[in-house]
């Protein structure tokens, strides 16, 4: 009797646990899937960091989804000393927002290759989106036969992808403008310096009798921060890479835009990263320069 | 001794128990820490959900920030009867990308309070911001000594932030021109209707002598999409709310961007979201007429 309150305490312990255990891990188990579900919802997930396995889906993703005769991933790799470089990693952007306008830019380019032949063709994010809806576009570009396949929020990882999906396909521009990099926030210089440098390789391999100019990623934030920094240092890194690499000009124009103080006017940038008419009309004289200088040589070597 | 089996397995089962019962709530809290860690360094967080004691936070950060005579956050609350609304509740933007660039525009707005005298003040998102790179903008709307306040990405709580936080300091426009509404996608239509509506009597509590243009939100997307939807929704929903509010009125074209066949045309939109010239020439007739209507109503008035 003397141990009968002991065993009851025991025994109810035991069943208490018994009880308990699976409970508390379900309960766990949905909070973090809750959570995981929440979080995807919320924005679009970094490149993940970089997975052999996840690498080799990534290529055959590129190669069925293209269906357009895009290069194949396997090309890409062979030409890219950038295996392990999570910048230099081609990703499809998801439509988080629903409205699939991502993919309709993509496709729009892609059909613009079956309806084009240009001679210039310009590549990148919102800085080579943007600069369509400027007068410079119509004045000095359009005229040199170009189109734009400029796509907002693009990192160097979205280029890589559209590249290898059917956006070089039916082309065969005498020169290619690169200009990507300043989305890439989750990449460190080194990685972004080498996947726009994994890009301009990839290009020479898809076209290897065009020219290709990298442009230089432009300051950006009103003052001096850690991202005009980041760019400074990207800058330096393709400077002495892209020498190397034959076709490949690197022009940088950054100088232009900051100030004595080391500010940036709202009339060359309205929001201290995207041109004015100014700030495109400041890029464009060196650029249109030496794409005239490129397209009279071509001509003459033919 | 034929209970001694069944009581080592009970002792046994009882010291399990007791010891795994913290080790897996450990586990599982540490897991959801990791996760939610995670998410916030991925991406700004949502507006969290209403929550009085918070409010009253953000209520004295509005005042304490703006130190520039800014809405007090109490004359807003009183005039808002949206305080149970997510998409009525001031957010000021985190500055994840590390360049500072929305708090650098807010302040230049604030500048620009205390430089100028306009008739006409334009504030919303990025659809208000470009029009300034458009020649409209220097044809039609500078002309009439407008200022614009626009900032890509802003959502109604966005918009509330700043208007409390000294961008209406010092000036008496006689017209205001909002248009936002189209970047809330964590709020339903219900709420970014009453968001918008918030904005409108806070203008109007403000500005009492100001007449008020609610744009509709335009169509997205190049073809149909949940968001468009959404964005029709909208626009019912502030069709009629802001017919009970005297001074101001909606203005809704977006119609005239969507083809019988109900895409939309890289012509008018070239990322199926934000305007191309001709796109903002669609919009500025009515939007120009209406503005000349008014500032002589306002100048017969007087």
């Amino acid at each position: 009797m003397s141990r009968s309150p002991w065993r009851r305490e025991v025994r109810a312990r035991a069943r208490a646990c018994v009880y308990y255990i699976p409970q508390i891990s379900r309960c766990c188990l949905l909070e973090c899937a809750e959570e995981t579900i929440a979080m995807t919802t919320r924005s679009p997930p970094p490149p993940p960091p970089f997975n052999r396995k996840r690498a080799r889906r990534q290529e055959l993703l590129c190669v069925d989804v293209s269906g357009r005769g895009g290069a194949s991933a396997d090309q890409w790799r062979r030409a890219s000393p950038h295996r392990m470089n999570p910048a230099a990693q081609p990703l499809l952007v998801q439509d988080v927002q629903g409205d699939a306008r991502w993919i309709s830019q993509h496709e729009r380019f892609v059909q613009e290759c079956k309806d084009a032949e240009p001679d210039v063709l310009f590549i990148g994010d919102s800085m080579i989106q943007l600069m369509q809806q400027h007068e410079v576009w119509k004045d000095l570009f359009s005229p040199l036969h170009a189109l734009n396949f400029g796509l907002a929020g693009d990192t160097t990882c979205n280029v890589l992808w559209r590249i290898q999906n059917g956006e070089l396909q039916n082309i065969q521009p005498k020169v290619v403008v690169l200009w990507v990099g300043t989305n890439n926030h989750q990449h460190t210089a080194e990685q972004v310096a080498g996947g726009v440098t994994a890009i301009t390789q990839l290009l020479i391999s898809q076209l290897p009798r065009a020219k290709i100019i990298v442009l230089g990623l432009l300051p950006r934030g009103e003052h001096q921060n850690p991202l005009r920094e980041k760019n400074a240092a990207v800058n330096e890194l393709l400077r002495s890479s892209l020498a190397r690499l034959d076709p490949a000009q690197f022009l940088d124009v950054s100088a232009e835009f900051v100030q004595s103080d080391g500010s940036i006017l709202k009339r060359d940038m309205f929001d201290f990263l995207h041109l004015t008419a100014a700030g495109y009309q400041t890029l464009s004289k060196p650029l249109h320069d030496l794409l005239l200088q490129i397209l009279e040589e071509t001509t003459a070597a033919k």
